[in-house]
């Protein structure tokens, strides 16, 4: 059987999601936990392994990142199961909740809908209660222009202006279903779901939604900039504690 | 000339705000961000030294410390100077504001009013996005009963089964002028304004609430637990990191 489960987890400390060599990753944490919950009596050194929806960034956060691994026999109820799993993991990582999908589902390219928000906080001082999960941004923003810009997003477009070289993707096209821009007070929040996103596409979009706030680029030009597919005209990369992947709808 | 100024927090990796042996303090990472400013060049060792308006206790966080010193001459202006603190300053403490006071002015005995905020996170699972500042609740919680259990604690009350050994105020009395419950999702929320504090006074009242939430404690019982002045008869003292010291009039 194939378990999907929901997971939350704050990255400031992991190297990102994906296992890796000499650094600390939230797939390493899950796999261990899973590994001693399923293998610890099997009789060969077996190993859990499981397969994640999105492979986020080092320092990036989740609340609803969603990863499967196969067990060939649970003897807990799936209800009971995040809470014993998460009695095996470090507290900036939570499973929030386990079902049994078919054996042929595929948490990466089953996914329909991803939606990620990205956390700026504005203010002349930084706020430490909020440091781990926002880009501080001191300068004075315009909210209509960000709101604006990040309207011009929507669609089906050639994102090759908003992605960084390194990704796998075998076409630069995505279709954004929505995107806009929320003031909480200091706190301003991008929020973003698309079909899927290219690599650092959701942190370049937001860095160009802040340099229309602060006035660098207008988001009249944001059409011409899609359209242009380069790099060097969109907004800078933002940082990474300011993304959250929020949700996957499947 | 005095300096008065707003600092907000986050206490999760100190022992609190008093500057102590073999632990840091948050007072001693301010004190020594002043002494590099104020007296690097001075002929003499001369250390600058801070007096607070609260001993935050270890994990507590704050968005509104105040704390002063004395200068003898400063040549940063007064709106510059939360920024070049800061500088000084590591990323999980940080100066929002300065001010000048007068020379009498004396940041505890003249504070006329403290808010507190604390927080629960009401949820089957935790969230590890939230867990370094909030208390975290799985139970199912009656927010009603929260409310009717806040309300009780306002007004001029000896609040002598609400306090922990170990403060050192003369009197139990204090005065509270507002204490409610705001429901914002799983995110809830104490806010508690008063005169003062004594030691653990909030913590234990939010404690107390939380017990009227968890059907422990009828909200109508408050009254005679407030009379009865007997410690054992209220909640638990809840853990430091859902507590916030949110602001403090003059």
């Amino acid at each position: 059987m194939q378990i999907l489960l929901t997971i939350s987890y704050d990255g400031t400390n992991y190297a990102g999601w994906q296992r890796q060599e000499n650094a600390v990753a939230v797939q390493e944490k899950i796999e261990d936990a899973l590994t001693s919950l399923l293998y610890t009596a099997h009789p060969f050194e077996r190993k859990a392994t499981v397969k994640a929806c999105s492979r986020t960034d080092a320092g990036v956060h989740a609340l609803g990142q969603r990863a499967s691994f196969f067990a060939d026999d649970l003897k807990i109820p799936l209800d009971k199961l995040p809470i014993v799993i998460n009695g095996l993991l470090p507290q900036d990582i939570s499973v929030i909740k386990a079902e049994e999908v078919s054996d042929d589902f595929n948490p990466q390219f089953d996914a329909k809908q991803k939606t990620y928000i990205y956390n700026y906080y504005n203010s002349p001082f930084p706020n430490p209660l909020l440091s781990r999960y926002s880009a501080f941004v001191p300068e004075k923003l315009n909210i209509t222009a960000m709101q604006k810009a990040a309207k011009t997003f929507v669609g089906k477009h050639d994102f090759a202006a908003f992605c960084a070289t390194g990704g796998s993707a075998k076409t630069t096209v995505r279709e954004i279903f929505s995107c806009f821009v929320v003031q909480k007070g200091e706190a301003i929040e991008m929020c973003i779901t698309g079909s899927g996103f290219l690599y650092n596409m959701v942190r370049i979009i937001a860095g160009t939604v802040l340099y229309s706030g602060l006035g660098k680029i207008s988001p009249d030009d944001i059409g011409s900039i899609i359209y242009l597919r380069d790099r060097r005209r969109a907004g800078k990369t933002m940082p990474p504690q300011g993304l959250v992947l929020a949700q996957v709808k499947y």
